[in-house]
């Protein structure tokens, strides 16, 4: 028998306007934090925005934000708490951030479980921030939300855009729109990654170059919004909006 | 009833000297990066080393050796071809580096399949290049293979090493011996890694600096034989040796 839970996810959903599925082929990528960067610049310019950490391999966007006491509450499902203009979730949540890993089924369970009784209200935006590659969470969050689009992290290595065709040719087959592609930690002038996006058929976003301050930044969303990193995705939401 | 593979694993491996998982709490750490140049390292001290690319999520072990047409052969089982001095076997072979994932049940599958099956002959050292975190895979290799140690990869960045510390919790209460742990990418002079890791009861092995030649050696293990990570790594292999 289908599971009666997954039926609702969309019910539970029908008031986002968009999904944005924050996604690489490896991890290491920056991923979380543009996921994180993405969401509070999207809050900033006055869009309602959720932010929702899928990442069960590394979750870090509650690292990256600085997320401490804040807890989701119970009311006829799960209130997402509010954190720096955003509604946030994150699988943590479910696996109380345990050492003990969860197994695939698990993995699969939480998801349909946090999916099914998020109650985010409202939204023009929900960002999820993925698991890196195409495992079974990513695979289950594609067939079970409506309307999902990705947008692709990669850095100018060789090794993370081999993953990154990959995916891209995996999203194809299963017909997920990709927004594009981001080009994250950049070191040097090659536009190799432009390029090699565009001959996959994806629209290349966005550029942002190595910086170190980011570091200092992590677990303070205020000066994670004065970062290089920002200052791209500052950009890029304007382009996103314009869509 | 039990799989009566996983009872051969260990009669498959018994001329195996050491196993050393390399593994990292989260992914982009360079963690086949250093699996693929201390497996190169320890044959070029004149060892019999095997490498089995093991990380399903994103196997790159093939693409930094620059391995293009060696395959298996089969005879009474999976001999690994010889490449580059190292008996090497890689879980692409077994997925044929399809697009399409392997879903959490048929990654424990393909793991006993290519464990049960592969014939490693006597090796010194085996090297296994693991998923990222403690997915199913790791848990299993951990079940499956006797006497195997973990050799944790990390950058500098805190988001990484907060996932070591999860890992690192989780190998001690499943009693797994950990050799230590790695410092790569690092650029800047803090040793605030080092001071964790012996925080975590772990020993710090071995400090890589970032560097930029590595990215053009890639595919081309002749190259990365030449670069800092392999003079670290060429470091790292004489204290192994001596334990």
């Amino acid at each position: 028998m289908a599971d009666p839970r997954i039926s609702i996810i969309n019910e539970r959903m029908k008031e986002i306007d968009s999904v944005i599925a924050v996604s690489s082929g490896k991890g290491g990528v920056g991923k979380s934090l543009i996921a994180s960067t993405l969401a509070l610049s999207l809050a900033k310019k006055g869009c309602a925005v959720g932010l929702f950490d899928l990442d069960f391999t590394s979750p870090s966007t509650h690292a990256i934000l600085g997320i401490v006491d804040e807890r989701p509450k119970e009311n006829k499902g799960i209130v997402p708490p509010m954190v720096h203009g955003l509604k946030y979730m994150s699988i943590t949540y479910y696996s109380h951030d345990l050492a003990t890993p969860l197994r695939g089924a698990d993995v699969s369970n939480a998801l349909v479980e946090l999916l099914s009784t998020t109650i985010w209200g409202k939204l023009n935006y929900l960002i999820l921030d993925m698991p890196p590659g195409m495992g079974d969470a990513t695979l289950d969050a594609v067939r079970f939300v409506n309307n999902i689009e990705f947008l692709i992290v990669t850095t100018s290595s060789k090794l993370a855009f081999e993953t990154v065709k990959k995916l891209a040719t995996l999203l194809r087959e299963l017909r997920v729109p990709v927004l594009g592609v981001v080009e994250n930690m950049k070191m040097n002038d090659s536009n190799a990654i432009q390029q090699e996006t565009q001959k996959l058929g994806l629209k290349f976003l966005e550029e942002i170059p190595y910086d170190s301050e980011v570091e200092a930044a992590i677990g303070h969303s205020d000066k994670l919004l004065q970062t290089v990193v920002a200052d791209r995705m500052n950009h890029l939401c304007s382009k996103i909006l314009s869509i």
